[in-house]
């Protein structure tokens, strides 16, 4: 059977977690989120963060980007700035804009979005012929598993306090970014008026763990939340299994198996590789030969083709193992790649 | 504790069913539906009906609605005809409305719609002043737990053909009218364009199957999924217990049990009943006074609510026990309304 | 030729009006209604109201009433409240529901709002699984020629405060509702937060009126106008007209005309009357034959139809002479009506 | 008073189209675009083009550009491919994406599309996470002024043909284009699916004229004209002027004097001139100093603005007068600029 680096959302889920739902498969709950899991989640989360928040437990990403910037953008002339390369951008087949709302496109650097370039972009919209900038959305880590330093997060925020700006942060793999750079969700709580925490991504069967910091953004949520499609009948399974998620920092454990194995990976494949990050996402560049040899023998992404070469991701997940990882450094030496 | 009759979405799932997922866990799959499992799993529904469908598993019933008939209504003047009552109409927040299309109301007759009314409700619309009429929506067992007959979908059918109407069945509680009918998915099937089989409400964690008939609304249909957020990233998960679900029949057992027991139930409370239903939803009528005592011993739903009665819903469920029912008969009787 | 008194927009406009345009053809004017006119016209408006409005002209009633809406709904899941024979609800082609919008019908007694059922119908949503109250819209005149009187829309007024709905009143045809009732803009002024005066059905060849009187439904508005699909480029030509139209309040004397020409044809058919209204709409009823013999001579719109009769819609304009009433009376003679 | 060379929608209208509208102004039409009017107008296109279309007259210009993409485009996933200058993708206020549908941006050459990146553009879209591509939208003349050679216009229809594009060409400002470039309406109807004939900068007080080409595209336009806000109650009105505006070729000869006035213009400020364009716009560099000294004396659009020089843009209309030119020339002559 060919190995298997395509992606983080590869297998059903954490063992530690399904069994969670195993043990109260015959309790009785109250239906779309307003049991007692939920309000216990939330409790848990306002301990981490020291704060009084809203929470709630969505399906996936997308739905959650969607409900999370329509609770933001009211008017229909309201937009929301990313970068080119961002996942309401490229890989939602257009939903944001299915609600009716424009993307402004602010410029990149390496990847991420140029900071230095966000006051430009919001100064562009000068009158009622063009849409109103009244968010800015990033992923950590991104698309290209890069991150954003606290400081550049704390940057980011000053910007869009200045210029009235919400700042929602897609936190699909925020996991893997904490592990990464160090911070906590503390910090990120303390840059951004809403983010979530990735649960697919990284051992959950579904679900992401939306957090609202700021008062103004909690209004009627649970309105829009059905009304966009992202409320769960069973609320109280997502909040199960997000605490036991959260505890003892259980996520972290989860995601820094990831990095560990991307690290081995990134070590060994050093000469190939795009970007200079430390997250669970690879990216190398390989001739067009070596790819198709690779294909025999992994299964990836591939992220660009041409007669020449090909750019692929190798990502690894919360349960990627040693022998795994040796078995992918096995068919590069055995294929003469390294 | 209280005894919960509140809905049949109360529990996490099925223990078979869940233990399915742990039984994969391990196993590293394509996202999106594009896995084996899924595949497997549209081999199997496609035995069952003897038909060439294609099938998706979504989250919930809301979001299955929204994306069913956004595939059906192309243009945002092409409207749904339902009775008054139905889920889309009263229950999911304005959630058609916002992806643009009206709802026209067709007469109900004893909670059900009333199907010698159809033609006219489609005649009132003449003109491009007034939204054109593209499909009908109806829920079986719908909200009231009332089931239509083989008899009644084959004549709606017909009328929906005659019509040019798409016909969508709303099956969240599809299971319960089939064991309570005594039809088969074959039959159901054989009438509509598009229907589901709904899991949430009868042991799933969450999920519905999600079929589609009709070979002119299968064209593009996960573009248009994801773009109204019902792709999962892991759509394995779903085909996994969805194939459970289905072998050998297992969700007309889990079905059977909640019919089980609400006949039961009907049986002694037969003179408050409401609605000759035969299917878990149990609508009574009780003075005010005495439904404030029962809501001491017990959770449900309030259905209607005045100063001299309560219309009042108790609902069974895949894995309700006898237990839970002799202990509810007990309260009736304590309380002296039996 | 056939007479034709089949609506109040068969002209192209009065020629008072049109000879403003000629008169104003050669002078240049900033666009978007940043100009002079756009702005004398507001504080004409201000100085008849005793208020500081903000004022837009717009193309026709449907697009005013659909931007109007959008500025006063801004989450997907608030809804318009409205009688079920309303404009919005069924003759603007499902529009108010392609900008995600749900209307919420409330009952109707003898054509127009049941203003005892307001309260009720609001008291139906009560949470998050349903859309949320926040406007009432009304016509007046409505469709079928109806006023209400300005007590009847004091009582409504205050029971919208009470129900925090925004009140909007669609003025198409307030013109003959104002002369009819005999209450002025400033009454209309004083019971709502936004309303128009129409000038399509009553002398201009295009162009409504909208006049926001709230100031929370202010902010923004032109982003919402252009978004929306209202904004002219010629802003200043509607404003020309309106000048004109306000002055010595020569849109009353239009208007007096269509009354005074109605009020003899409704003397003369005075048994076929349907409604008791006093506007320029006279609705009739006639045997199947006779409404097929008046159609040789006359051409009016039909508003029901059967094996036995008709109902059918006769209207007067600005500009109806009574050398056309009188002919119209002669018709009914000739053909043994009256 | 100051000269205005702000843009070409800055006075009411051409007198012999006003004119038009008294003449006609107490025939009694049908209302909605079903009068004789409209239905010559539709004839007399039909034979310009030697084919067999459907015409409508709307409002505006962003009006037409939306309704005509939204009869393109069905699904929410089906997007528009366009260059980043151009009208709907900078000047409606997001008004395309709140119809639902997304914007894919293709690279511009000097101002324009850039035909040899078009197919690169489209291959980009390959899967059911992105939107897919169903139209091209171009203006011709575009915001700059410039406009696509006969040949250029021939390339993008071939190449839309070959990727399934619909091909849209908003025609705002296509009389000039047509003087500009000496090609026919003809030439245009031969290339697209759909485009339109600007009156509102051309001399109407109102009105665009879309033509649909492509019998794919015509099925219940009127619908859709209806639920995205289009139809006017006076259809004819827009007629009776579109039918003098075509007589004789009667726009041409409104634009040529747009033209001609421009070359004037030109010809004395080719130093400052950034584009080599031959319409009505001028858009000219100026050293800030300057362009502040010349604001005293003319009205004009600033295009870009910063500390050391403005882009500013002069445009004549259909009706400038040598005598304005001669004037904005000695203006400049005064502060020594030329």
């Amino acid at each position: 059977m060919k190995l298997n680096f395509k992606n983080d959302y590869n297998t059903v889920g954490d063992k530690r977690i399904l069994e969670e739902l195993i043990k109260y498969s015959d309790e009785r709950n109250i239906g779309y989120g307003e049991d007692i899991h939920s309000a216990e989640l939330n409790k848990i989360v306002n301990k981490i963060l020291g704060l009084n928040t809203d929470t709630y437990v969505l399906a996936g990403g997308t739905v959650t980007n969607i409900v999370a910037l329509n609770q933001i953008l009211k008017y229909p002339y309201e937009a929301v700035i990313t970068g080119e390369n961002s996942h309401i951008n490229i890989h939602e087949t257009g939903a944001i804009e299915a609600t009716g709302h424009k993307i402004i496109l602010t410029p990149l650097k390496d990847g991420k979005i140029d900071i230095s370039k966000i006051r430009d972009t919001y100064n562009l919209y000068v009158d009622n012929h063009m849409v109103m900038p009244k968010a800015l959305y990033l992923s950590n880590a991104n698309e290209l598993g890069l991150t954003y330093t606290l400081s550049e997060l704390k940057e980011i925020s000053k910007i869009c306090k200045e210029l009235n700006l919400y700042f929602f942060i897609d936190g699909a793999r925020l996991p893997i970014a904490l592990v990464s750079e160090g911070y906590s969700l503390k910090d990120i709580a303390s840059v951004c008026d809403m983010f979530y925490i990735g649960g697919t991504k990284n051992g959950l069967p579904y679900g992401e763990l939306l957090i609202i910091i700021n008062d103004e953004l909690k209004t009627n949520f649970k309105y829009l939340l059905k009304n966009k499609l992202g409320m769960l009948a069973k609320g109280y399974v997502g909040a199960i299994m997000f605490k036991k998620y959260l505890e003892d920092d259980y996520y972290l454990t989860l995601a820094n198996n990831s990095l560990l194995m991307s690290n081995i990976i990134r070590d060994k494949l050093d000469k190939y590789l795009i970007y200079k990050n430390k997250t669970n996402q690879i990216y190398i560049k390989l001739n067009k030969a070596d790819a198709l040899k690779l294909t025999e023998y992994v299964d990836f992404e591939i992220w660009e083709n041409n007669d020449k070469y090909q750019v692929i991701r190798l990502v690894t997940a919360f349960n990627t193992t040693e022998k795994e990882v040796s078995d992918l450094i096995n068919v590069f030496k055995n294929l003469n790649l390294i």
